[in-house]
Parts: structure tokens; C-alpha cells; sequence
């Protein structure tokens, strides 16, 4: 049999091993080979292909973050209108069952692609752990790690100089990384995309332990938080002239608002690309591995229109519908248990 | 309500996760108080306790490897001998529940008190993975990220030398440490006890890496490794001056064979106490968490004689009997998943 | 004998290892006791201090970062005007010896506290390295360390993304955390407040790479870079309603420029307050605890006015305005040496 | 101008940053080309050699621990019988310098080549910190910090089981390692080889903690210390069947002795080859990047019999014979300095 894999949509640490595991497993378990294409969709499209052997190199990629083949974003309607020549690059390359890895709109691809006649696997990419279907996907413990280092790293700076800290983490949709990395790293207020804000209550909390002695606190913020209506005017940003939007973000205009009321020095750090970056951890390089192998164990199975998933400790096959079916988001009592940790 | 804790048997990085977390969801979601007796059973066998506050002091173990209660052991005979000792302790402090983190043998004992009237909600607690009905304990996640980055360091000194390195981690009982830093850390073979080795196996491995031109191998051998009968000779240790018994390690064993059939060098690390202590990672600290606050909760609303426990994304309570029932060990088919990457 | 010490202006990894030092070496060494006073030069003032006991808790703040005794800025006036009461509270508790821990501006107070009878020896801290006659500061190499581990992870998502990715480091007047950063982080760029840039030099730098068929650059920014007159507008800031100033940092400056004239990806990322919390390396924990023992001695030999260095291997006693004579900034070679390392 | 290097001896984190930065500097600064002889000196001998690019390639390895070009160890009478092959070799391969990076023999080589006419210029390498003449070389902070996190993790497993962790480190002739990562970890004894120990001070040292209500002590040991004469019988190892010496490593016997004269629970770790594998720490990449940068443009210069050396910040040329004069070992008072640190 002959695979093809490729990668696209953001970044995210992890995709060297499932490439690595999808080579390794084709080879040594049947005998298959593999094809890499490059920069996602575009590659497909483009007909850039790579072969990917079982070999040192690839083996050795375990342990680095971002992706050998590279990945890309391609519109829906430029990848929908390519049907036949993805089919015929397919068909050229001899190759029997594609996997793609990524995100929502990749597995959205994949699912339009399955149900045209291309026999695809699909392996769940993203670092905000919104796949629908699956209880984690690889990157996310990285991301979460990451961001809980650097909230270690703002306790003592915090607390020496009697601060506020607000640490803006990713998350535009979803507050996963928030509410893991606000857990992990201790943090006195966690704010996210699914609970809309009220600031008086983020500076309550603040006010709170001021009164009662503390000397800091540590607010974590999702990208996407937002308030309650009418609760806090908000900056909306504007178009530059590069024709880039520009805003302040979130955790900026919750740490102006705080030092304005609380009357206590707020600074903000927003950790960015470093939370996609990087080597996997261990738990992101054995969930990466083991999608990777069961991805390819399907493909050699026939069973198309899948996508790999983890339930509990078994890796699972769901319906291509079912991943991209909603966005998973954090449901309200796994909020409720962060809020007993505040304070 | 009235909650008592304490932490039983190895340390475990994670355990002051739990007790901060039952201490501030006592306190916050219920206005409930805790007491946490010291060095495990002994302690509460002893009537030596602590109040424990939910202040700053209970909210900075967060991210301390180790146990603010110390740990310890007592014999089953003991223990069960003090039952009316234990009660009357409980009784005299105004405990309404109580709630023991410890692995197996410690949730026997919180079993049989259980049994025996003693309003019980137990937390399992091993690195070693192996409590049977949870998908994970916090630790595991820890010690499993500690071995993976020696791993991560022996590939490229193994390389610069032309080596075969051995690795020898936790795992008396089940492999799953072993299982999972090999697969995180790329290792070239991964000895579990769960399979009994033939060390032709092995070495034959090896071989084939260096016959292929590869410079080095890392081979991972669980504590508990055995070999198949007959395939191998072991040590079987003796009793020093000191009533201590001394054996060599099963790393060391392997690793003296291959040197003698490869006629390579080889060098065996043994990782030892460094994947039990320190900070836990951001996964333990989470999933610590919420166990504490699962069992909080679970002694509030009266459910005794169960044990928290994670299913997927859930914290589940399950009978403490289930959780006692046996060992929980790694299935044959991970170890084939495992295999597929070894090479 | 009695000491005090403080700790005076901004965060640093490390004044709890000096603090816990001066502390053992004048107990264990000398019998003496230390007294520390909170918030720097403000809790002399108001005399707000605590005994400091050689005792586990000062033993375990060794790898905690921040400063226990918290930290404080005083305007030098007051500072001056304070001088009788300085005087009266270091009688009052008795103190033969101060021992402030501080930057450029700390030292300069220790010196003119000499200069008016008060015998003090001081200990340099910058997070920058820019006090001048001593080779390495603590919380230099812990920021340093920060911040490859930031540009390792930049690394790999800027190369999966053909982007460009900026990394704004702290330095405000000098260098020494981009170069070394940079540096260590293989940056392809790093510009220095020393030496002002030339954008056309980054952004030729940045397309030279991609036209030899590279996939990314990464650019290292200390904050207080500031361009060559004449050859980049620059946003100089504006008060906002709370009188905070406002400005695009020169990192995203840098940024929307090499966007604009390079027609890639750019991705601008500012470390902030990660890069002065959190734990010491080991160097920092080995240099601060050599730093206080060398204080504690040269305050019992009675060499005061003095300020402790380190020299190579030995840490030096130099004369407190020796310290504070000039800022240490980055010598022209050094800037040379890293830019055979761009491109 | 054409360069050769080799890297000899054992691995050391550092070793490719060096490569690195010989080949970029001869590239970017000269325009000179570099060949790299492979496994040494035996690598040379045999002619053995790649040309080294400055391309992407070289640049990503600054990360990476070990070197790209091995190492091997060859016998100093092979190595001088085989001169005139050296010199046909290197003039076969129009070599104008040879730039050896290596420990204490690699540069006695260096300088017995330069003696005997071969343009050399040395780099010392050495993680022990051995290496006369430099204040610090490569490869050593990396070592310390691994060590430094070592002891972190054992202190609260440690103080949770009421243990003495001992915990042996590298350093078989001097005790840099253990003295700087005992200072760094907070040892509460630290044994080096320069100074024959006492085991009745490491006995009494822990019975004084346990004493005072401690629950714990930290026993750092270096793999080359000594008792002082007649203070302790010692193992002095046999010869197995396959040749290779066996003994109990001092740190076990040690721990051996504080079990029995203590009766508390004792623990030995033997941190071995972790600790010289892996990516550098950004201290030991700033550090092997200048004397790479530094090596190479001595090269260009003509300073022919030299090795570099790190004095304060400065990167200075030194005659090999004084490099490879006498072991730098640690002298008495930085020893002293350590011990008020110790109890």
C-alpha cells in the first residue's frame, strides 16, 4: 500500500510524530510506503510531494516541534475546485489512502473529500483542544505547559513587587488552555471565551486579597475572553495601513481596567507563538505517536471516512462528521470546579 | 462538615495538589473545614494532626513536588488492629469523612475501614500508573516526563560514542512507565514485565541498528523487566551485612549481556528517586486538582466508600473495590503499538 | 555582630539566594544575626524589618525566585532627607552592618550612605548586567535562559510557516540579554541599544535568507533598540487617561516594517516579566549565594564602602563608586563577534 | 583559507555550537572553507573527513548535544606513530590550520603536533571543568544544571520519607561538578576528591539535622571522592569475566555507612551520562560560540601553539602548554566557602 499524509493550518507540537509514527507503522507492520506533501492542502494541489523513508532522519524528528512538511491554509473554494486534480495527483502518485493532519477546517476538507470518492483518514490537530469527538489532541498539553511555566515564573516577580499580573494565553474560541493553565499554574482569576466576563468581579477578587493581606494576584485570560454586555467598553480595533487589524488585546484592556480601579501596579504578558512552539512533551510525543499508528493502521484497514480520536486510553475511530461536527468548548461545571481554586 | 486527609506510601508529585484542592473546595464551595494527619496512617493511628487553612500558605503547594504531610507505612496488622483506636481518633476530632490519597495498598485499607464504618472517600495515588479502574494518576504523567527528557539527553551522547545506552526506570509490577518514556523518548527497544524478554531479542535489535550503519541504540528497561525462562541467567541478589538486599539492577543485566554478544559499548543509567520527586508537570497539577475536588464534593454529598477516578475527560467515582480488584497492567496490544517504533 | 539587609528596585532570580547566604555565613561562620528590612530603602526608612533565622525556611528560598523580604523604589530625595532616620533605626536594632542588594541606582544610595557614616557593603543586582566592574550579575543568566528557551521554540513554527518572528527582550539602555539570547537562540538578527539599526540592513538580511531558499528568520530585539537618525519613523508613545504612556514597542516597530517591505509573515512576540521570575538557574543560585558569603565576610573584616564582584573565577571586593561610575554596556567587538553568527 | 576540526574525548553538551561557529566565522568573516575529521584523532589518521557547509544545516545543530563529527580515543603512541600520515593528510586535504576541540589529552595532542609542526589552535572541552588556564569551559554549566535539577526533585521526596538521598555526580579527579551543583541544589554535604572526606563528619552532619527536627538531609558525592586514611574500608572493585572493572560506586558506599551509623532510610542516585548529553544550556552555547568564533580567527591570524580561554568576559589566547600544564582542581577556600552553606 502507498500512504500520503501532509499538515496544514496553524503550528502545533506534535506533527513530526505523528509523520514519524504513520512511517514507522506503515513500514515495519505492512510493508507500505509513504509520501509527505508539502505546506497542506496547497501541496496537494500543487503536486509537491516528498518521499518519507523509515529511516534515521525520520526517526529523529520525534522529539521537534513544528512540521518537516510544512503546512499552509488554501480557501475552501480554491481546494473544492481543485477536486480532480487532487484526484489525479492522487492517482499519479499511486497512493492508496491520504491522512491529513489538522484542525477543524482541515478535517472539514478531509470529510468533503471522503464523501467525493477520496479514501481519507484523519488525524485531530489543535492546540486549543476544540476537536469535537476526541477527550485531547497533541499539542495541547505542550501549550498548556508552556503557558503554566511562564504563570510559575510571574508568581515570585508578582508577589516581590505587590502586582497584579494578567497573562493573556491563547484561546480566541475556547478557554481549554486558559482553565488548564490557569489551574496548573495556581492562578486567582481565569477568564474565558465561554463565560463572558463581568470586571467588577475580576476586581472584587483582586480587591479581596489585598484586603486580606496577599500581596499579588494572577489573572489568566483567553485571547477570546469577552465581557458581559454592557459591563466594560471594549477596544475594537482598527484596520492599520497595511491593512492589518490592530486591537489592544484582551488582557491588556482587563489590566487597564484593574489598575485604574484596584489602584495596584497591573502589568501584562502575553505569551503568543511561544505556546505553539517548541519540543512536545511527553504526553503530546505518545498521543501524537499512537493517532499517527492507529491512523495508519485504518488506512490499511479500509476504513475511510474516519478520524483517529482518544477515548479515555484507547485511541478510537469516529465518523469524519462527528469531529467537525461543533466546536468542543468548556462546558459550564468544569468552569464551576476552576472557580473553587480562585481567591 | 469536618474533612480529614492523608497522604500514604511512596511520594508522588501531585499529592500536595490534592490536599490544597479538598482544602479550598471545603472552604469555598461548602465553608467546610480540614485537618490532615501526618505520615499517612501512622499519624491518624497516632492522633497526630494539623489544621490546614485555606490560606496562602495551602495555596503555594500547588506546584511542590512532595507531600506537606509526609508519608509513610504501616502494617496491615497494625492497621486493622487499631480500627477502634482509629474511630475513636476520627471521633475526638469531629470528622465527618475521611479522605486517604495512597495507591493500592492504601485503598485496601481505606476499603476495609470503609467496611467497617468509617465514612471513606479514597484518591488513588501511584507514579507507577497501576490502580486499576482510572485512566490515569497523577505522578505517572511526572515521572513519565523525567525519564523522557533522559532519554532525550542519552540519543545524543549514545550517538557521539557509537553506544547502546540503558535505561532503567520505575516499574517493579507493570511496564507503563517504561511504555510511555520510551515511546516519548524514541527508544530503540522498551522492556516491560508484563512480557518476559528473550535477550536475543535484544541484541539482535542492536545488531541490526549497527549492521544498517545507525551508530547507537537506547534500549529502556522497566525495573521489573524478566526474562522469558531459560533465556537468560539473573541475579538474584543476597542479603548484606545490613539486612539490605543488593542485586544487581535488571538495566545492568541486560546491558552486561549486550556488551558481551554486540561487542559494542554499552552503558546503563538508572534514573531511580529523580522520576518521584520535584514539581509536578501541568498535566499532574490538573488532574491532581481535580481529584481533590472530586473527593471533596464526594464526602459532602455522603458517597462513601468510593474512590475518585478519571474516565476520559471526566472524574468519575467508582467503588472502592473496584479500584483494589487487581493491578492494573499494560495491555498486550500496547506493547505491539509500542513495538511498531521500536527498530 | 549584626547585619541588616534589603533588597531595593527591580525583580531579579537570585536575592533569596543571597539573602539565604548572607544569612548561614554569618551564622555558621561567625555567630552573627541578620535582620532584613522589607520593601528596600522604604522599610529602613519606616523601619519595618524581620529576624532572619538560620533556619530550614531561609534554607528552602534558595531556588525560589523573587525576594522574600519584597522589594520597594524610593525617590532619592527622600531618600536623602531621610538620612537622620536611616541612621537612628539601624542603632535602634542594633545593626554594625548594611548590606543593601541592588541595582545601579541601589548602589549609588549605598555609596552616598557610606560616604555619611553608615557602614555598608553592597551587592550588585541587574537582571541587564550593566553595573559596571563585575563580569556577570545574577538573574543574567536565568533571564537569558528565558529567553533562548523562548527563541528554541520561535524556531521551529517560524520555520513551518515561512514567517519572519520578532522577539522583543528586556534592555533598556543596554544589550546584554539580546546578545546573549540571540546568541544562544541562533537569531539570524539581534539588534542592541548600543548600536543603533538600520532597517534596511534587517530587512536585507531577512531577504537574503528567503531568496537562498531558507524558510524563516528570527530577530532578537532589546527593547531599547532605537533606529539610526533618519532612517525609521518611530512611534514615540502618548499619555493615556490613567498617565500611563502608551507606544508600539520597538520589537512590533521592527515587525510592521520588515511585514511591510519584505512581503512576509511577521510574527512579533514580547517575553516581558517571564524573563526577570521564577526559579534561578544554577549558575544564578551558585553566583548569589557566592555574592552574599563574600558580602557577610567583608562586612565582619570591616571593609565597608566596598561592593562585591566577580572577576573570573573569584569574587572581588570593589569600591562602591567603581560600581556606579558608568552602566556597563556591550563593547563594540562583542556586537561584531555575534554578527558573524547572522544571516 | 582552509580549516580542519575534530572533536575528541568525552561528549560534552557545546561540542556542535563549536563546529558551528568555526565554520560561520570562517565563511562569514574570511571566506575560508572547514573540513571536519570524523571520530577524532582516528578520524584524521585514517582520513576520514566531511566538508562542513555554512548552510541551514550547520546552523540548526547549535541545539543539539554531542557532536556531528563523533569522537574516539586513540592511544598516544599510535597517535604519534602515525605523524607523517597526520601531516599527509591534512596536506593531501590543503588544510592551512587544524583546530582541535577536546579535554586535557586531546590538547597535550594539540600541543605535541604544534611542537612537532602542525599549525594548531586548541579548544578546550572538558564538562569536569578540568582544563588549566580558563575560568570555565563548555559543556559544565549544562552538567551542573542537570545535576542542580536533580537534587531539586529529590529534596521533597526526600523530606516527604524522612530520607538521606545521596546523590553521586561526575568528577572522578576534581569536584567542580559537585561542588557548583551542590551550592546550586542546596546540598547539605558536598564530597569532592581534592578533599579526603571524613565519614564521621557526613554522619554527624546528618544525626545534627535529624537532631534539630530536619526531616531530611542531601549528600552530594562526587564518583572520585575519597575517605581520608583509616577513616573507611572501601571497595576496590574486581575485574568481571568480560574484562570490565565492577565496584560499588562511592556514593553507595557511603550511603551504606550513613544507613548503618544513622538508622535512617538512605537512598543512593547515581546520575551518570545524563549529565553530558543533551542541548547545551544557553550559558554553554554563548560560551562554546565565542570559542569557536575566537578559535577560528586565531587560525586566521597565524597564532599558531594556542588554545582559547575564557578569562572574565573576555576571550583570550593562551599557550597550549599552559593549558595542558596541571589539572585545575578546586582550591581549599572555595571548599570552605561551600561548607557554611552545608547543616
Amino acid at each position: 500500500m502507498r500512504l500520503a499524509t501532509l499538515t496544514s493550518g496553524g503550528d502545533c507540537p506534535g506533527l513530526n510524530a505523528v509523520i514519524r509514527s504513520i512511517v514507522r507503522t506503515a513500514s515495519s507492520n505492512y510493508g507500505s510506503t509513504v509520501v509527505g506533501y508539502q505546506d497542506g492542502w496547497v501541496g496537494l494541489l500543487e503536486d509537491r510531494r516528498v518521499d518519507l523513508y523509515d529511516d534515521e532522519k525520520i526517526d529523529r524528528i520525534l522529539l521537534r516541534g513544528g512540521t518537516i512538511l510544512g503546512t499552509g491554509r488554501l480557501h475552501p473554494d480554491k481546494f473544492k475546485a481543485g477536486l480532480e486534480q487532487i484526484k489525479a495527483n492522487l492517482a499519479d502518485a499511486g497512493i492508496d489512502a491520504l491522512i491529513p493532519i489538522g484542525g477543524e477546517g482541515t478535517l472539514k476538507g478531509a470529510k468533503w473529500l471522503s464523501d467525493n470518492g477520496v479514501p481519507v483518514v484523519g488525524v485531530p490537530k489543535t492546540i486549543d483542544n476544540d476537536v469535537n469527538g476526541t477527550d485531547y489532541t497533541f499539542g495541547f498539553d505542550t501549550a498548556v505547559s508552556v503557558a503554566s511555566d511562564a504563570i510559575d515564573r510571574l508568581h515570585t516577580t508578582a508577589e516581590s513587587h505587590d502586582r497584579v499580573m494578567i497573562v493573556e494565553v491563547m484561546g480566541r474560541h475556547v478557554g481549554w488552555i486558559a482553565l488548564h493553565s490557569g489551574m496548573a499554574g495556581g492562578a486567582h482569576y481565569t477568564v474565558i471565551p465561554e463565560v463572558p466576563f463581568d470586571i467588577d468581579d475580576i476586581v472584587k477578587a483582586m480587591q479581596r486579597r489585598f484586603q486580606m493581606g496577599e500581596k499579588y494576584g494572577i489573572v489568566v485570560v483567553a485571547e477570546g475572553a469577552t465581557p458581559k454586555e454592557g459591563t466594560m467598553e471594549v477596544d475594537e480595533g482598527q484596520i492599520d495601513q497595511f491593512g492589518h487589524q490592530t486591537f489592544t488585546g484582551m488582557g491588556q484592556q482587563i489590566g487597564d481596567e484593574i489598575r485604574r480601579r484596584v489602584g495596584q501596579d497591573v502589568r501584562t504578558t502575553v505569551l503568543g507563538h511561544i505556546q505553539r512552539g517548541g519540543s512536545p512533551t511527553a504526553y503530546d510525543r505518545v498521543l501524537a505517536t499512537r493517532y499517527g499508528a492507529a491512523a495508519a493502521r485504518a488506512a490499511h484497514e479500509g476504513k475511510f471516512g474516519s478520524c483517529v480520536a482518544l477515548h479515555g486510553e484507547i485511541i478510537d475511530l469516529i465518523d469524519l462528521a462527528d469531529a467537525v461536527d461543533t466546536l468542543k468548548t468548556v462546558p459550564q461545571y468544569r468552569y464551576q470546579e476552576a472557580q473553587s481554586m480562585f481567591g
